[in-house]
């Protein structure tokens, strides 16, 4: 027996049909004292389609975020209103809930809005009539009872959160994968797909490039200490647990994965001069743009002349906005140039297990010197590594690196 | 200056383009004092395709009548949100608000929910901080705050209600037809596109076949006085306005115009004792079975043996329902036959003006009679005279009655 609450995304949904097995795969699977909350995205392209009415009415409509969020909230209406038809044709009783309904309380950010408290009373209370309950995710409302969606990735974070406010046992992510693997398994083919991982691990492995979870519904996972279940919507075996420590003994990986970026620029600002505050000035004044730096490499170009380089990458997407603040600070301090490279690409590892393991750096510098790529800027955290690239050779570090810490069995 | 609210249906809005330019002509109509709350429904086909989809996941979608609130509630919110953007495009500040954030109370009564208590709070807050304020129509929220559609005509009622506890100065009906008419337009060619009618003789055209405004939206209008202009989405021109009593001198007009229903089913019931009671057992079973009897008509067959004919009218469409039970009674009363005619068309003229002037019913009569058109069944209320007649003759009957009460004025 269990409270469990399971999300499904809008591929999941995307049609009809889609919709009805999803109520079939559930009701197969449910134990009879299972109590289930389930939360869904809009069908498909439904929130796409919704954006083009409104680029009928005006070219930028996201100027009118209150009224984007009145009209993408519907999305989910529809699909929770079909998914309950679904359970209730098969017999099962079941009810609809939108997000306020369902006490998500959000801040008035329309577009991506933030949950800043959750009553669901409602929820427990249609749970103990019971219902599998279907509430609507992407959304909330403000204190104003207006619709608010949550941005980016905001169904596994309504999912997560709520799991969090009922106390649910565990959160179930479902998703087009089976689970988090130890690398992107089109550019590896022997990733493995990892039973455990940590709230950290996961959040880290975001942060540096995997794409499967919103690095926000993992830290909310983190703060209600709610286990995510990552798994596959089209298979039913069991997918990646994301929880604060391993219940299973999987001391053969030193780390859990290896994480990749190819939207990565460098950005070099050469021949400036090595006082105080230099870094302050430059980073900062990026950090007022909103513009996140990753890593960064001061080394020294002069030391008489106490001339130094400042090497930094950001986010492909920032550039743009990134290269005339670059250039203005670059003229402030008199530097000899700025070279921005985009041919580049940072390699990660990820793992709880290199804390105290000091040979682990050693390893991927080793692994990657094997296969003859050179290795450009080097940043850690408390729990990775990264070195940065050439972009035509990220393939090939990948591999190296993740033939290092996962051998390939033999086969037999 | 004034407080006015627009109702616009679903094929005022049924694309983009169209809602573009609704807001534009509510923009170049309105001055700079007026208040202005649009009540807006779903746009075209939108109700059609959501309940289609429903029908995908169950072929009686409606055995789920919460969910398809939950479903078909989204319709209006999509076209609210889409107004709304048209009109801040246009650069006029404009909010929108959903039936249950504009304090649409209803009953529990899933898909055909009524109005119980209307709450504004947030509509005049919002017309006082300079809105013109786009409600969800046919829709409100019960005790619950869960969706609740109004059921058939419901945006209308929506408008009248709202506009009735705002305490509107009028409140704007627009549809595809530019007002009330003296008769069909299309059976009539001369019908007169009258400037005003009473709620009563509105209810009473309504009742008697004349389908431009639902009677509740009527009702509503009466209960709260609020005065109901009925205009075209696509002129400018004044329309029709329903309200309490005249304020201009029409007294051309004795009576306000020609009704007539084709969808009228005869029944008579023949040979039947003529004791007290037999007329009660006869309705009190069809109105238990929610079958409505318009026109009544008992004569005497015999009088010494003291047998009479019992005739009346039905809705065709009840005739399904209603033939099995008419058969079952007058087997009981040992009635020598149960003749159903549905060659029969019902014509009627509605006026205030007949109420204490006697040769109206005559004038009527005599119309028909020079057009040779026989009369089968008459009856009367305060304010309306029906006669039965073949329905192949219907349209020279409304021609005729009214020539007789809105002569043709001379071309010159």
């Amino acid at each position: 027996m269990g409270l469990i609450v399971k999300k499904f995304g809008g591929s999941s949904v995307g049609t009809t049909e889609k919709i009805l097995n999803v109520a079939k795969r559930i009701l197969a699977e449910k134990q009879p004292e299972d109590q289930i909350v389930m939360v869904v995205s809009a069908m498909g392209d439904t929130t796409d389609d919704l954006i083009s009415l409104a680029k009928q009415i005006d070219e930028e409509p996201y100027r009118y975020e209150r009224e984007m969020d009145m009209l993408l909230t519907t999305g989910e209406q529809v699909s929770i209103a079909l998914l309950t038809m679904a359970f209730r044709s098969l017999g099962q009783k079941a009810i609809s809930l939108t997000g306020a309904q369902a006490g998500m309380h959000t801040n008035s950010v329309h577009t991506k809005g933030k949950i800043v408290d959750i009553q669901p009373k409602r929820v427990v209370d249609e749970l103990k009539a019971g219902n599998i309950v279907i509430v609507a995710g992407f959304q909330g409302a403000d204190e104003f009872g207006d619709p608010v969606t949550l941005g980016r990735g905001g169904s596994d974070t309504s999912a997560v959160a709520l799991a969090g406010a009922l106390k649910a046992d565990s959160c179930e992510i479902y998703t087009d994968v089976d689970g988090i693997y130890s690398a992107d398994p089109r550019v590896e083919p022997d990733a493995r797909r990892m039973k455990e991982i940590t709230y950290d691990e996961m959040l880290e492995m975001a942060r540096l490039g995997a794409g499967v979870m919103q690095p926000r519904s993992v830290e909310m996972g983190k703060h209600f200490n709610i286990p995510i279940h990552v798994r596959s919507t089209f298979t039913t075996k069991p997918g990646t647990f994301i929880r604060e420590a391993y219940t299973m003994e999987e001391k053969d990986f030193v780390i859990r994965g290896v994480a990749h970026d190819e939207k990565v620029v460098k950005i070099a600002i050469l021949g400036i001069p090595n006082n105080p505050g230099i870094a302050h000035q430059i980073f900062s004044t990026l950090a007022s743009a909103h513009i996140v730096v990753d890593m960064i490499v001061q080394s020294i170009r002069n030391i008489e002349k106490n001339i130094t380089d400042m090497v930094f990458t950001i986010a492909a997407d920032d550039l743009v906005k990134a290269r005339p603040i670059v250039d203005q600070v670059a003229n402030n301090l008199n530097a000899i140039a700025v070279l921005v490279e985009d041919n580049v690409a940072k390699v990660s590892i990820v793992g709880v297990g290199m804390l105290g393991n000091p040979g682990i750096a050693a390893r991927m510098f080793g692994a990657l010197a094997s296969a003859d790529i050179n290795i450009d800027v080097i940043s850690t955290s408390e729990i990775s590594i990264s070195c940065l690239v050439k972009s035509s050779s990220i393939k090939q570090a990948v591999n190296a690196i993740h033939r290092e810490f996962f051998p390939v069995k033999e086969q037999k």
